[in-house]
């Protein structure tokens, strides 16, 4: 089996930004700790600030891999070109936010994605990709 | 561990309704495989048509349980009164839903109880339940 | 031939509220009137202030019997949930409405319940159940 | 007793129009059953693509005749015109639909006519205008 | 100096309709005042149902007459069409209505006409004409 | 003198909710106080979560009662058929809040009742009720 | 015959804003001319650019005047309190402007005091007020 | 104890604005009769159709009075400067209104005050004052 | 292979509307040089100002005809009926237009039509008809 | 150079409202600064909380002054009448802001004088005064 | 002359995404038909998921081209920068469309770019290039 | 000190774009005089028509510089993961723009980044930059 977490914009921030709030892990450090809790699968991780990469990345992936779970961040309330790329491909996607979108702007509980996703997760912090992942198996 | 999954209106039409295609397993009998899957822990069940009904039994658990597995179904998108329920309890709440509420009519869009729950997921068909469980061990 | 009229929230009130403009003809009263009126077929009512009690009762009837007349008054314009219950069960439904929602506030020109019915009848004032039990014949 | 089918823009397509969906026949083959299901009313039928032929038809009957059964087709949504001439004359009126105008687009949910109509009747098929005609007996 | 009135749907109705309200003077009667009021300018009449007709008059006094009086009634606040003609012509047009149309319904307040016209008179009844000639002497 | 107290859902959590910020009064208590303070009225009480119940006992003491007190919580701001109960029956109905509703989110500016009730008091605790009482005297 | 013409905020401004284009006329050089013309009646003027001022002089003269000329300019479009002020008063009100709003900005097209006046004239430049008068002779 | 009523524009036509309806006491007369009936408070009273005035009263007295009653009639839904202004200073205020405003247009449901005030009584008549006086003893 | 182009409100203006901007060059004898350079197609014209003629023209050649191209101006933004009767006959419909709808007004960037048509060609001046037959060929 | 500060409702509370946060400096002291730190050029000061006063003054200076600095506050939001103003003068205006509007209500996103002004500066606290200043030299 | 085709995000699909429905011929392959098929222009190609990537191949070919053909795909309806770079280059622009946009989702009504272009061409499958060429022809 | 200057898309072509107009100077050249102006402090200078570009930027010098001067143009009114990353990192930012966006279209009066900056500079030119570079001294 084999699954990769797509990351969009700022969230390779983590650990760096306001580190007495969020921790000092970075989600590099967290991944290996995935990695680790699933090694009997495939676990692949790419992150970009720019949308056209992750479109990039979603064909590349989009009709071999078993499964992609994507969180755009930003990009989920203004992108309708990640949302069709997540259309026209042929790997399911689920996608996780790692903050309970819905008690935040409200610009913020408009997604373009989730409608061709097979399923969405939120609110769970970090345990949100663990979950997706669990989703796969 | 004690947990419980509440389900609101219409889902106790799994089963009858539409069987060819929504197949003949009602959710009672879900429920079942559902307590065989997670046996060390405690696992309830409650489901109601009436709204009121579903803010009484999350007062009733709300302040001893350890978590609430929540399907109000077409009151997420219409009832207040359960997200207050939600806000007001200590115990805390993930939201699940059976179909992707994205990909249906815009009025599904919008919930009342997902700003005030711990998270949700959505889409991944009964296994949403599953998944939920899953957030709270 | 077995129908059903469901009557909705305040429904009740009829012939108890203003008598000098509504007259004092209680629904009950003209219900007997109906049964005499088509004694050929099997005609039932229920009335319920509670939303999830007219669900209960569409699950109830809704696989057997041959036509419902609902008037779901006030419910009509804030209930997913009825209109889900309408969309789950097997026998068609007809809306009906006493007065003309039409002429009446904005938030009464919506109805929940009205794209997942088999038709409309709203404006002849009790004669709309004359109307809908016609439709079924 | 006088009554009076109007119909509106496209009506005249019917028996036409993908006759292998919608049948092949005509309104005025309809109509003529109509007449003999009710021999004892005169019933006239009248048609046109044109809105403010609809309108001088409706001045034209609107004093003298005891109903008019108005399917205004896609000018329900968009004719003020037609809503004025409906309350300016003295002759009630039914607006009827073929289709359950609610289960289609949103722009269609909105009438310019049924908030000076006698009442609204629509979703029974060709039924609707038997229903129309009841409602005058 | 020419000038014409051109009546928009329904207002053929004045003196038919509810006379004891109303009055029972038509149009056509009042516009013979009209004329002997102001008999040292050659004032026309022109009224029609249909939006298509108005456009069609529009055009052709439209480039000879030194003004038009245009109560195009419900057309006002639906008729992109009339609008454009208006632009199109070269004879300046005023808006009137009998009527005041901002103490009526919300979509009276819109008007397709006003921002293309040299001016616009409402609410004076049937004095709104008379204030119209004298803008142009 | 008869005065009753309706209170909706979610106001049977006073006291047992987050104690150390609320206080630990339940109203049950604070009702015993407010029956000492007007001790020469008579003053009932009821609380339900439930809409229809909360519509069922409006209907049973809104033609003997002298005053309703109804503080609806959230079904305020979505039950159309509490509204219509209010404009149904004839005992007056002063609405009242314990908190600012306005000072909260936008969905709770919206009253389906305040429109049909005697007045509206909102914002002052649970002083709010003594107001309300006052009112009526 | 005693009529008044209330100028609202900025018209002070005529004949020194852009002279080269609006001229050099200033009001008070016009309504010199208006006197002259109307010799025959009492013709009076006021100009604020101060919301309650206007007010204030409805309010002083809304009781014994035959007449008043409003152009309220930008308060047209804000101010409900001189809408309140033109109901409250006894003295039909003509709300008058010498551009044609409808051809602004879109807040220029809503008024909250020509539902509550007797008419209103726009669009003929400053012979706006002389159609004003025209219409209480 | 300190307190002062503010009332805002057309307030001052109470007893002269349709006295046949309204009745012919002056708010000043009622004044009279509210000092007599708190007569051991001070209670003061200021009112003015001036925006700016009534936001210059606040800031005088928002720092040594006990209570601000405030009426600011049409300037409760479009003054946001006296919603700053009650923001602004230290003594509570609250917003009264004679009238149910929930029963009148639509834009007398926004209030830019109440979010800002300690609470909001109306509908009550003029007993709304004597009921805010009694919410700060 | 038949065609026809078939032109809405105002079109018949050209040629005549302000020469100087626009030419003097009437649609008529254009349509004569485009037969001349599409000498091997049947093409023909048909312009109304009349809504329902132009359903009544659709319906006339929507059986027989290989292609329409339908420039309805204004009705493209108003007319449901057009858009239903462009959906309901079989001939494939190309909308065309002049000007570039998109840098107008926003009541112009709606089209009724589009969603039906075959395609959308827009912006090219007189050459849009150009390009719209060549699309058929 | 002649440059004026203009500031609008309730900027005349500046330290007196919340002085442990918001400092105990007056305006009046802080213009006494801008003046010693602008010392060769002439620098006026007007407050006002009253709009027409506003426009009053921008009437006065707006001829003859090299520039404005108008912070509007409240009235930013709501006056067409100051924009109206700022318009017809000839002096540039920088509208000007202490606080960042935009992490405030959306109701203060919009501004009515912006659209006519040189330039706007926000966010900077006080110092937005020193940098539109600065914008003049 | 010198055209160029720029497409964007997802475009790159075309052959690879469900190719028993769009067929597996690649979007180069096209392009080297239409190369054939125009063989007497220059005709470049470029295609980009990157936005601002789009953009900078419109500002390298927007001042010597002859024409860019451009199909921006989801950007049209997101890309304010999209549109401010075709209105900042000097090469007229032609937005085209392989499907029907409007009878898509309602966000893809809404075109950022078409208020610059020379014209629109949507709906005609591939085809839409070729008439694009041709309307620089 | 250190300050970058941060441009977005379509500001590269200033000195290209129509220099009849915009002048011949593009920014690179003005940036060299900004450098000789305020040359005791270091300023740095990036441009990037690429959203996510923009953003890696942000978090290479948002933890390090004192100061970013961001005129993310078409990216302000789009762009929520720009805004996001301006939250996410610790150096103040001001929003700048060369023209009033205040005065252009509705869509350039909303910025995703203008809540989460220190403040905004709009309107004044070239002279923004000076202006928000004197805001960091």
């Amino acid at each position: 089996m084999k699954l990769i977490i797509i990351n969009g914009p700022n969230l390779n921030l983590l650990g760096k930004r306001e580190p007495e709030i969020y921790g000092s892990t970075t989600f590099e450090e967290y991944f290996g700790e995935l990695k680790q809790k699933f090694s009997t699968i495939q676990l692949d991780y790419f992150q970009s600030n720019i949308e056209g990469e992750i479109i990039n990345k979603l064909h590349e992936v989009g009709f071999s891999y078993d499964g992609i779970i994507l969180n755009a961040a930003a990009y989920t309330h203004t992108s309708v070109g990640i949302g069709d790329a997540v259309k026209g491909i042929s790997t399911p996607v689920v996608e996780v936010h790692i903050s309970n979108v819905h008690s935040r702007e409200d610009f913020r509980h408009v997604s373009y994605i989730a409608g061709n996703a097979k399923g969405v997760i939120s609110g769970f912090g970090l345990n949100s990709y663990v979950l997706a992942i669990q989703s796969f198996i």
